[in-house]
């Protein structure tokens, strides 16, 4: 090695220790008749001293000519520092150095390696190898390490096998966005990669393997969006032999050991919400139960007094703002702007100010007595003082609307800490929905997901009212992960794929291999998959999940350190029988 | 859980508990009044027992309606068995049945669910969740997983990070057999599947990460051989500030752990064997040191005596294979056949027999008196009772023969053990061969690798001579990885692809981001990479990879039980800019 300590070792216990370190020039200063180095590498901070008299001539400049990210060795006696660093791991000592050797010269980087670089998005991502020194990078990195070393544990140590599926795998019509490899051996034919290993997750448990996980890679031909990557991790898992509180109590294991022994967070049981209380409470299949402001319905209370807004409202609907009733008319404005914008999309916002004297004062004082507003309060319990924020439309748009005012709401009030973490199981949730643009049902999951036994009836008069033994691990708001029992008969499957607008052929031709695994003994199965890359921003309170990926793509899917995707040869497109058809433009 | 127990779990201590098994029908024997029914899952195989008279008419029934390979779920009691058998873990209980229901029908399938199968290679292929039921199957992938775990365990005890790295990254040229992936968004554009994380983790190293590791998939687009894989599992690993031995011992430690915690075997320290000393004693760079039989060059002693074919040959060299002097006429056939298969391509084979009463008797008896043979005798320190081989020709060519002659004679006198393991390591590999249809050097290992400094003055004048700090790892005879210290300089790593016939354009285009990030302080660094496949293979003393990947491809790249690679449909084309050109038949 050409160090004999990191640059996180060294302790005020190794005073008069002859030491080699090697690493980074942070920082340099020199004052003169004293220069000193801040010596950096994954581990920590060592403070090199050089004193002029003292330290040799040579050495001295040597010194004078090295830069920031330098790559050094330097030997030296391990000494007690005059003043000390208490900040610092290795505060307490420096090196008094007596030989430097240059390892690797550098050019002035385009932006400084600090905690809060002055680099931009675009330089920092093309000079990826640099952003990564930064120490919010590397934590972020360290975390995602720590939490696939104890996701693994966890699931090794509840009888879990890794097994590794093809990432050369059959492109499926269904749900479309498969990227694909063309097949040099196979004249016309294309591999494509997987968005997830469903199936073959399922034919392990078909082959008897029980419990299964894999920390693997899926892909996904998206449009992006500016927290998507075309390539993403998933904890996937499966298990045979399981009903759906099985799979919630054994993942709920996990959740709670990763919390502990990646943060110490002791997390509390977690509640398992049915989609539709969801929906009615939050207006969101992801809710954020670190507040409350839970959703309460006016309909019986609002309706029929003359306001016609509300009366020809499907739903009349609205949540407290505690403590909120001196809002000034300029902040109400900014609320009324913010439900306006087309990403929430309310026409309008009606207020009640409970005021600290028990009176009331809305915008719709015109159709509402006071005592038609105290019957409103009545149903929040609000308190004097609390501010009544109500929408009306069309129930499913106007709870989604009321959503986004509630989470806005919580930002405000600063009641989203994102150091609280607060998970809960949504189940129960629909089978279908209802494809507006083709005219069909799709499913709300996947394919493969069951229906609740209970609801089969309904699959062929109803089927929008099915629901699935269908859930999501939702974490102070954004959904981690998902997943379902599995249909494990030949029959159900084939009748989903026709409900789905397969035809048999399409659906022989396509997951056949599947439907005949299922006549060979399948066992009754379940599963789930996490987002690893939001697992691991979630556990840094953090929103972009780009900061935990070593060398992410761009939003247009592109790494502009690499510069990929680009064109390839033509005796390349040659020998993959293909030719690139350009545009007309 | 559709069970309270496994089907591997129940002793005797569990006598008179009520149990709940689900599993699959392994045998029926029905002896009239009674039925025992072998339960399998993962974990064993648990007897279910029903008796006429005691069990209910209807459950006798239903057991006689069962099939091989049916799920069930049986409940019961645990009973002692009145005959015994020692050789199941469970094979002192029974379970008294009183319910059973059937969880999934199962066809009759297309082999036997046992040990020794009587399924053809491609019928177990197409049915692969079929054939990963059998036992040999489910412990290699069960086997692979522990090694798996022992891995991430050792180098996160070593400080290393798993960190992933991005599979659409960047084709290029050099290698080629890059599988590449048409991007949607950008026409004309392509992604490539990575053949090794190579540059990325020599880029993790230049951002300061330390000590990296992954077990990661990689691509490769070969015209297939029985035991390759268009996508296999490396175990990839890159440290910085290192110099070679830190390597080896780095992993020697891995290796010792897998052996010690996976199979129980202590393995001794392993040697360190110079490219050139293999090719002088094995004829090979990956020699098997199980057993002894070195090469012994005889040139002195054998040339210029009239025998034409060793006068006008490079080399004349041989074996001693002991106590085979009794070798008959048609064995000594049968061994110069072996020699002249067009895979050797010897042209004949000399033998000498020692014989045990001290006399000669060879196949050159012409030309050699008993005191020239004696002489040879005396070279390989030969006993009465030895049988020397000997071959002549070119010396590369030669030596290559007489290593295939060599793995022969080892394995037909049985010196080649599965059970025994004798890793070393071969080091000092020249830094680049000549390719004789392209009329150039070639990279051994890869461009990225670094020249002995001492031998860096000879990159010019004799290139070929240079040797390269490049090293493999073999056990066995088998090449289970290798790596190299990396070049981390910009200047030598641009002359580098010089020597390799790069232009300097055509080395910025592809690799311009590595050797820019060789300008910010790239330390001094090195790596490894192992084949996680063949390792796994390997530790089951087995030699196809295949029985160790849970799906793999057959020996045209195709998946048969999910029938890809397959055809895309015309719109999924144009969206990707491709069209297909069938070529003229």
């Amino acid at each position: 090695m050409l160090r004999t300590h990191t640059c996180g070792a060294l302790r005020i216990e190794d005073v008069n220790t002859e030491v080699t370190l090697s690493g980074w020039v942070q920082k340099i200063r020199d004052k003169g008749g004293l220069i000193w180095i801040d010596l950096r590498d994954r581990y920590g901070i060592t403070q090199l001293l050089l004193e002029e008299g003292r330290t040799g001539e040579q050495l001295i400049a040597t010194a004078r000519t090295l830069g920031r990210e330098y790559v050094i060795k330097a030997t030296g006696t391990v000494i007690e520092r005059v003043s000390k660093n208490p900040k610092m791991a290795t505060g307490d000592i420096e090196i008094d150095v007596v030989d430097i050797e240059v390892l690797s010269q550098s050019k002035v980087p385009p932006f400084t390696i600090e905690d809060n670089t002055d680099g931009g998005e675009e330089l920092r991502m093309k000079y990826r190898y640099l952003d990564l020194r930064r120490n919010p990078l590397k934590n972020n990195l360290e975390l995602r390490h720590r939490l696939s070393i104890e996701t693994r544990k966890y699931l090794d140590s509840e009888g879990f096998l890794e097994i590794e599926t093809p990432y050369l795998i059959k492109s499926t019509p269904e749900g479309a966005r498969d990227f694909v490899v063309p097949s040099r051996i196979h004249e016309g034919e294309f591999y494509a990669l997987p968005q997830s290993p469903q199936t073959f997750k399922q034919l392990l448990m078909v082959a008897g393997y029980d419990r299964y996980y894999q920390l693997v890679k899926c892909f996904r031909d998206e449009d992006l969006r500016a927290d998507r990557q075309p390539e993403f991790t998933q904890i996937d898992c499966e298990m045979a032999f399981v009903e759906q509180e099985d799979i919630l109590s054994t993942f709920e294991g996990m959740v709670k050991h990763l919390f502990k022994t990646v943060k110490g967070i002791d997390i509390e049981p977690l509640e398992r919400m049915p989609y539709e209380k969801a929906m009615k409470l939050y207006g969101s299949d992801k809710p954020d139960i670190r507040f409350g402001m839970q959703f309460v319905e006016l309909n019986d209370v609002a309706q029929n007094k003359g306001f016609n807004v509300f009366d020809q409202a499907e739903l009349v609907v609205g949540i407290n703002a505690e403590g909120c009733a001196a809002y000034t008319r300029k902040q109400l404005d900014k609320l009324t702007d913010f439900v306006r914008r087309p990403q929430v999309g309310a026409k309008g916002l009606v207020y009640v100010k409970y005021n600290e004297d028990g009176s009331f004062k809305s915008s719709v004082d015109k159709f509402f007595s006071q005592d038609d507003l105290k019957s409103w309060t009545g149903k929040f319990d609000a308190k004097p003082g609390d501010l009544l924020l109500v929408l009306s439309g069309e129930a499913d748009k106007v709870r989604k609307q009321l959503n986004e005012l509630r989470l806005e709401m919580g930002t405000r009030l600063e009641l989203r800490d994102p150091s609280v973490y607060k998970p809960l199981w949504v189940v129960d949730f629909p089978l279908l929905e209802w494809n507006e643009d083709n005219n069909r049902y799709q499913a709300m999951h996947h394919p493969f997901t069951a229906p609740k036994p209970e609801d089969i009836n309904m699959l062929d008069t109803d089927p929008g009212k099915v629901r699935a033994n269908a859930y999501d691990l939702v974490i102070n708001g954004v959904e981690i992960g998902g997943g379902s029992i599995r249909i494990h008969n030949r029959e159900l499957q084939k009748r989903m794929f026709g409900i789905l607008g397969f035809t048999d052929e399409e659906a022989q031709n396509q997951f056949g291999f599947l439907m005949n695994a299922f006549e060979y003994g399948a066992p009754p199965h379940g599963g789930i998959a996490l987002g690893f890359d939001r697992l691991a921003a979630m556990f840094a309170g953090q929103d972009s999940i780009r900061e935990f990926i070593a060398f992410p793509k761009n939003n247009a899917g592109r790494d502009v350190m690499i510069d990929s995707p680009s064109t390839i040869s033509n005796e390349q497109l040659t020998e993959l029988h293909l030719q690139v058809v350009k545009e007309e433009k």
